[in-house]
């Protein structure tokens, strides 16, 4: 069972939607499982999700879930179940991993500008598949290392002026990373040291972290360094994402089972 | 009188189109007595016009014109009439004649891609004022060294791919530019040594050469070196406009008088 510490927390982060009880799982399973041969426990499972003020009857529903998807699998051992990530689900989160875990960008990192030479669907693929961002018409930015499609005008990037930095946000994202940023906020000023947090406390607390911030991130391209606002709510979340997790490190399954 | 070597040549311009006989004055006048205190001679004006096939009476409404205009001043020195350009006439030929006897480009002479907020008017106007060239929406190019407009981004030209190259050539001037190559090109070909010719035929060659050329290249702003399609006809008229100018200089306005 958590200690009390991490309660605030979790009310923090319940006003900021996209709670469902799959989605959590899988966030949950690729912070702490993604080890080929790691496994979770049932009752660590229930633990996490009932401190996560999830029902007991919602988990199992969820459980069924990504085990229909292919995303989980179950045995029994003795008289425990132990659920771990499928293949194809192991796969899928590392794929996703490297852009939820990366370490936040550096400000100065050179960007560049590509320029085609129509408003061609193809193109306009290839480059968004490339990491681009579309910033004005027939008009790209991305890291300066990311290959230009042939035929492109590729332009190196100078410190660029406000309102491009602003352009290359995602917009529709704004009102999300500021409640994201206000309850990572809350979160950084209110919990303890982590060595008076047990091992469940802390396995509650990256799920609820790495959930709110998978959900924005990898609904947009990665932003170039260079062309950062310091001030972008999603610049600042990924500061504190990046603070929180290396503050709390991620417990070790043996821990949580024994705790 | 002009002798027979200009005869083709003024063959070779005359289906070019644009020679109207003022305007053809206004290029003479700029191009033989654009200094302080430089006048043409009433029977040199009429050697020259006549040598461009223009009839005596279209040559006097054309002066007459250009008198009313400000352009153009006479007066009778003995039983001659003499014929200067107003200080507004000089102004407005050295306004224009930096672009007009302007060396060709360097093909590598740097460039910039320079990018607007948004397509307002006012900065559209302050960047085509300044000599940048639209090249897609919001962006546009010009020389390197050209000042931008503040709050736009600046970034510095790389090696462009040819679909840029061609969409800053003026598109609607191609069968102009193509033409003046042949006929300049004719001309090249077909004409003696500076030394064969007389001071009025030279100033005959330079005026149709000047004028054919001034009616094109100030229709358009001049492209950067470095966007410069090597067989762009512009291009190649403005070598071969440079190189005829240099191989026929213009002669000493008391060289005209005496021939």
């Amino acid at each position: 069972m958590p200690s009390d510490p991490s309660l605030p927390a979790v009310a923090a982060f319940a006003g900021l939607g996209g709670q469902r009880v799959w989605s959590l799982m899988v966030s949950l399973f690729g912070d702490l499982a993604q080890g080929e041969g790691d496994a979770i426990d049932g009752p660590v499972l229930s633990a996490i999700m009932g401190a996560l003020d999830v029902r007991p009857e919602a988990s199992r529903v969820a459980l069924h879930r990504l085990r229909n998807d292919g995303w989980l699998q179950s045995h029994k051992v003795g008289r425990i179940s132990q659920h771990s990530l499928t293949a194809q689900g192991r796969a899928e989160s590392a794929a996703a991993s490297p852009r939820i875990y990366a370490a936040p960008p550096d400000l100065s990192e050179p960007w560049q500008m590509v320029v085609t030479e129509e408003n061609g669907r193809e193109t306009d693929s290839a480059l968004r598949g490339a990491g681009f961002i579309a910033a004005l018409p027939r008009a790209y930015v991305g890291r300066a290392d990311s290959a230009v499609p042939k035929g492109c005008l590729a332009l190196p990037g100078t410190p660029p002026p406000d309102w491009l930095r602003r352009a290359v946000e995602p917009a529709e994202l704004e009102a999300d990373y500021a409640a994201l940023l206000a309850a990572l906020s809350t979160l950084d000023a209110e919990l303890p040291d982590a060595d008076r947090l047990s091992a469940l406390d802390v396995a509650v607390l990256r799920c609820l972290i790495v959930h709110n911030w998978r959900r924005l991130v990898l609904k947009h391209p990665a932003l170039p360094g260079g062309l950062i606002r310091p001030e972008w709510p999603g610049y600042r979340c990924h500061l504190l994402v990046d603070r929180l997790l290396r503050l709390y490190p991620r417990p070790a399954l043996q821990d949580l089972a024994t705790a």
